[in-house]
């Protein structure tokens, strides 16, 4: 059912929705997703996000077309917000999947859904993104079928909860615990935290070895830089694969 | 409907309710709220609680005349003990609200609701304690219209739990994260807790911090220095009031 | 109803059920329990099993007539693994409880229970072990009469979850925090999880602390050193004892 089904999920790197140079560079970092955002990386108004799915499903095109083997997503704005209805226009039938980002309650997973099958595109694999209180508190009801992934969003999580991010994270530690936990529980492949310290590798490769021992499979990435970095994180050992048989 | 509706959650102070020089003197470091304690601060006998009934609604009625600015509570005993139904003497229409400690079940808050209105006191607002073992596992039943706020109490939280308070404070990571993630859900303003080293300015305002990030609005303060710690900690920046904009 | 009811469930230590020698010296350390394991100490094949139940069985009869003060449970293997109902022929009449590892859902407790009703073991005292995802996320199913104790496993919790034990220990924070809260609120005794550095008292005792903190009553041990080392951690000091008259 799905077009490119990728062989793991250990790093999902996101790119600006509307920047096309930027999105065809996607595939040089090797990341196991790679993720068209038409969400937070785009500015909240009618006329950028409008621009920005229009550069999205060239991009998806021309990314399907000279790299095939790229699984690629569209991260689409939440089901609430005003742009869903609109964004579903950028998807193209090449894509291997979609993001939808901000999930609180299984009504909205439904909708969207049923959305989704109504342009024909039941085929897309899709990414709940669980990043606010209600979100995390409902987590258990928006992990299921045909959800094949999700990934937790510490910073939105923190400014919906209105707290702080802090350098330890103990702000996260339990909603970052229960994701990963509930994630194991549905079967849903689990994506940690972005990491927002671009140019510190040692942050990076310190926050994803606790995300890995939190029980996540790999890392959402804004930098390619980071890529590399995830994939040695989350890349069983020769050990842990030998043990596994 | 509310006789003093306090325009901010980032203090609460304690006074013991047997002592009326302290509790006149409440209003001077300008707490958020002032509370007069009928539970914890006094003793656990019906004499010491029915002098400590006098001594709050005489208190109550001087801060009333002399302090109308500042918004005053009454703790009363739990719902479930011995005292509750006598406490509801020491209210007088004059105060801001009401603390509900140690709540455990729906049917305990809406057993002192309908107590308050008995004796015309559905004005007041409702803070509910979160302090138990089966508080915390039941606080979103607990977290709802009218309680407008509620506090975390990880003392009588660790007692009840068999556990032991430690400097770093591990043990209450969990049940802190839950009840401010459940306030925020709930729509209710978030007191966190008590700092007991009442000279250690650096402690308080270390945990005031981590508390600030786990999603707490305020401070539980048993002493007159910790109010203005709370407020520094509590109050927004000016880059964050701007951002809200 | 129980034969040797345990003054207290400071310590519980185990031995390989096939190991009749170390069987017999479980009650040297004086542990609260000395558990014969037929689970994970006992390698994962029929033959193996079979022989473990036998020298269990043995062993059982032994330290009841030469150590009569001393608790005895036999840990049988999962209520869903092809060992369960097999195993139950290693229990004798003179144990004072059995420990079902790996408990999920309420319906593998119901029918654990029903196979001991059958084989007239009531009496048994029942220790649940939770110790995968399923079972802290339904934990507050299983923790009910006539379970008198459980215990929460990190090592096989954190191998179910796909995550990575680490030295600090906060990818078990939460659960671990969650199995305690359960267990006090169903009047379940609670032990902590095991230390698998073996010569490293100064680690058990950390530890072992930390679980007191998180309202553990006793340790799991995997060596006889460990109990001691429990019992002085899991004692309450003169000062508790005071306080709680
Ligand atoms: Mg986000
Ligand atoms: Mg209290
Ligand atoms: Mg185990």
């Amino acid at each position: 059912m799905t077009a490119h089904p990728p062989h793991r999920f250990r790093s999902a790197l996101f790119a600006p929705g509307n920047q096309p140079e930027v999105l065809k560079k996607l595939p040089r970092s090797h990341p196991d997703l790679a993720i068209l955002d038409l969400e937070d990386a785009v500015p909240d108004t009618q006329s950028a996000k409008q621009q920005a799915r229009e550069v999205a499903r060239e991009a998806a095109g021309w990314l399907a077309a000279h790299h095939p083997e790229q699984a690629v997503y569209v991260r689409l704005n939440a089901v609430h917000s005003p742009y869903f209805s609109e964004d579903l226009a950028a998807l193209t039938s090449e894509l291997a999947g979609v993001v939808l980002p901000k999930l609180e309650r299984a009504a909205e997973l439904d909708e969207a859904l049923h959305q989704l099958a109504e342009r024909g595109l039941s085929h897309l694999q899709v990414m709940a993104g669980i990043e606010t209180v209600a979100g995390v508190e409902h987590a258990a009801e928006l992990l299921r079928g045909p959800v094949t992934s999700a990934y937790f969003g510490a910073e939105d999580y923190v400014a919906d909860l209105g707290g702080v991010r802090s350098e330890a994270g103990l702000e996260v530690l339990y909603p970052r615990s229960r994701v990963a936990m509930l994630c194991r529980l549905a079967g849903v492949a689990a994506f940690d935290i972005v990491v927002t310290k671009l140019r510190d590798e040692g942050a990076f490769y310190e926050d994803a070895q606790l995300g890995r021992s939190l029980g996540y499979g790999g890392k959402l990435c804004i930098h390619p830089a980071q890529v590399g970095l995830a994939h040695q994180v989350f890349s069983p050992s020769p050990e842990e694969i030998k043990r596994a048989w």
